[in-house]
């Protein structure tokens, strides 16, 4: 038995250990620890080594545990023996830059409680919530071991976190892992997903020359490439409703019942609030049910970004030798990558034999029955942490992660993010606030006290 | 009656000019000139200023006439009274930069008599040479007036020529003019086109958002403008064979004779040459006729840029929140670039109303029977400048001056042009070389002589 979280003394205990939250995320935004920039190696070690003393700074144990890309941050705090709670979050970001970034975007600004910067809710800022959350628990007598496991390469798919988990789950036994990274319905209310999109990335390239040639001198002779590409992009999705066309692509599906549907629709979600929080101009569907479905059980064909020929203002009257595109496509629970990846790569080169198709590694959908005392806990911590029950969602994102944790460690996987729609994530001027962080150390000191009691 | 031109005397002449040519080569090709760039319009003037001072170093008159865009330059060599001929040549060249140039573009480099630098053939060498023709004819004793009529803003469709030439028609008064801004077959023929395409180009826009979102959020619901763009692009050009999908755009197009596309077979033209030369590696026919005629007998719908999304290293997991493209569509004899804009805008409104289409100022076409004096004095010009006889084509590309010239002054234009395939025509490394410039003199101060004894 251990001791429980008395509210307003954890309350006070947050407040008081504001400013140290503020230092620690500084540190850490300040890191441009942008991992899919092979340039930014150094930068991704240096983070990790920061974010380990701060795991030592509370009385922990935190070394870096080196894999065949970047290394993982592995900590704990609390005593050796008790009950163990692992929190996985990662400290890669993804680049930024760019005019519609208000500030520099590695540099920490804070402004009424909002702390701007790449990586402040994705996920540097939960991470830290966790940890503080964590010291705050363990200071109230909670018994408990927290782990922490701190990626540096989710954004790029998280390449070697399965091997590094097969190797080294030992380090991180537990009895349910949290992971916060996922992003609420609207700021009223906590969410909590019970399943995941998976993701299967792709780069496209077409080559028809060596060079920019004139468009007078060739143009109707060299094949276009960018034209190729246009018409491959549009032979893969309908872009009137994001329907995908591979041929195969919905075989294994499986759609979303209407009582979860229903469950969607009550989770809180407004659509004109979505609209205006993501800046949204243009939708597919038009009615709330239909954007939930598209967002949370629905597979895609998105175009990231595409990229040929001349970029200067007006017009430059070239045909352009090469063209490129980087795709990706989100799975639903069913749907496997590999399969999805061989059915992508058949139809491309059905579509245009001349094309360099690129195929990443995929990230595999992920979906877990919500009941038990986990959940419950789950419940419990956010109405702690900010007096408000959570609803039961799904999320559209990829957590790369998810799917390794589950097979390796062998217990339940909790989603307990803190991230809202306004905190722009993946977006320009991403940033966290201290509400989330605060309501977030409250409801994981609260979560570690009732999952020790979890037999 | 007028003097002949000495092709020894004519020949030691040019010789001796070329550090003169060179110099003065140098000196324009300094200026970034670009025309599609308004931060280059100090540049611009600049130009047209230096030009004007090497017609005056000649003895000649010269001063720039201001449009609502940018000056033309204007000047003379020679008696007034004597019978005219004018140059028509431009001094605004194309964009330039990056990593596949060499050297930097505008940086004048001689390197075994070539001449590398952004307009260097097009068109501030061939104008030069012009230039110094005409002053050798007329030290030859060749009773002319040659006009000069060095345009600064041809790359970007001559906005103003037009009525420029509207108004000063009775300044460049002559018997025929010269446009010398068309290139040959192959370095071994000269060749001289009679028919131009025209030109309309259009810039397409797609917004779905304000700034990116996370593909992982918004992916299956807000459109994906570059999916968007891709489908319109997919709809207006057949990416496997060239065919422009538009309805009603071939309606007016009079197709080549099996007679002309006989002659273009018999110009030169040597397919695996013109592959090599352009470094291309795959085009839409495999035959040298069906080239020949989709590059001078058939209009064309081309893709000169697409931006949209991420454009960084790796996959950034975005929906972009925009995308462009700029396109172009080439038009052939009896195409009306009106016509086709308007039928081009219905196309693309059927096909995404959302689109924000600008719509240029059309090029039209231009054709001309090659016939009669002015003809013959062309085939014997090159004859005596190259020791090749002429052949005769059409040009793929669209020379902007053309329609108004034959339209404002009513005489025979002629393109005697002196560019090579393998110059580098509106691509990286572009360059020009003496064999050119100083064949082009001889052929010029020709032209002149045998063009005063026309009546």
């Amino acid at each position: 038995m251990t001791n429980a979280v008395d509210r307003e003394r954890a309350l006070a205990r947050v407040r008081a250990l504001r400013p140290r939250y503020e230092a620690a995320l500084r540190e850490l935004l300040e890191i441009p620890s942008i991992s899919s920039d092979p340039a930014r190696r150094t930068d991704i070690r240096r983070c990790g080594e920061a974010a380990a003393r701060l795991i030592r700074d509370f009385g922990g144990r935190a070394r870096l545990i080196e894999t065949p890309g970047n290394p993982v941050v592995v900590g704990d705090l609390g005593e050796a023996g008790s009950p163990a709670v692992t929190f996985y979050n990662h400290l890669d970001v993804q680049p930024a830059g760019g005019p519609e970034w208000t500030r520099p975007p590695f540099q920490f600004n804070e402004v009424d409680g909002r702390y701007f910067g790449r990586g402040a809710t994705d996920d540097k800022g939960p991470a830290l919530a966790a940890l503080f959350g964590a010291a705050i628990a363990i200071e109230a007598g909670v018994r408990v071991r927290a782990r922490f496991c701190w990626e540096l390469e989710e954004e790029i798919g998280s390449p070697n976190f399965a091997a590094f988990l097969t190797k080294h789950a030992r380090d991180l036994e537990c009895r349910c892992v949290v992971v916060s990274d996922t992003i609420w319905i609207s700021k009223d209310r906590p969410a909590i997903p019970y399943a995941l999109r998976g993701m299967q990335t792709a780069l496209l390239k077409l080559e028809s020359a060596a060079n920019d040639t004139h468009s007078g001198d060739t143009g109707g002779v060299v094949k276009n490439p960018i034209s190729e590409l246009c018409d491959v992009v549009a032979k893969c999705v309908d872009a009137k409703t994001g329907r995908v066309l591979i041929p195969g692509f919905y075989d294994d599906v499986v759609e979303a019942t209407p009582a979860e549907l229903d469950s969607f629709e009550s989770s809180g979600f407004d659509l004109s609030q979505f609209r205006a929080a993501y800046a949204l101009k243009r939708l597919y569907h038009s009615d709330a049910r239909s954007v939930l479905r598209a967002m949370w059980a629905r597979p895609t064909f998105e175009v990231h970004g595409i990229a040929g020929g001349f970029q200067g203002p007006g017009i430059m009257a070239i045909v352009p030798p090469r063209a490129e595109a980087k795709v990706s496509m989100r799975l639903v629970p069913n749907q496997d990558p590999g399969k999805i990846a061989l059915l992508l790569r058949a139809h491309l080169k059905h579509l245009n034999p001349d094309l360099d198709i690129i195929i990443n590694e995929g990230l595999a959908p992920y979906s877990a029955p919500f009941t038990g005392p986990h959940a419950a806990a789950a419940r419990e911590c956010y109405q702690f942490g900010f007096g408000a029950s959570p609803a039961l969602v799904r999320e559209g994102g990829s957590i790369g992660p998810a799917q390794p944790l589950s097979t390796s460690l062998r217990v339940p996987i909790m989603f307990l993010g803190l991230s809202l729609p306004e905190h722009g994530y993946h977006a320009p001027n991403e940033n966290f606030d201290w509400r989330q962080a605060s309501g977030g150390m409250l409801s994981f000191a609260k979560f570690l006290e009732l999952a020790t009691d979890i037999r």
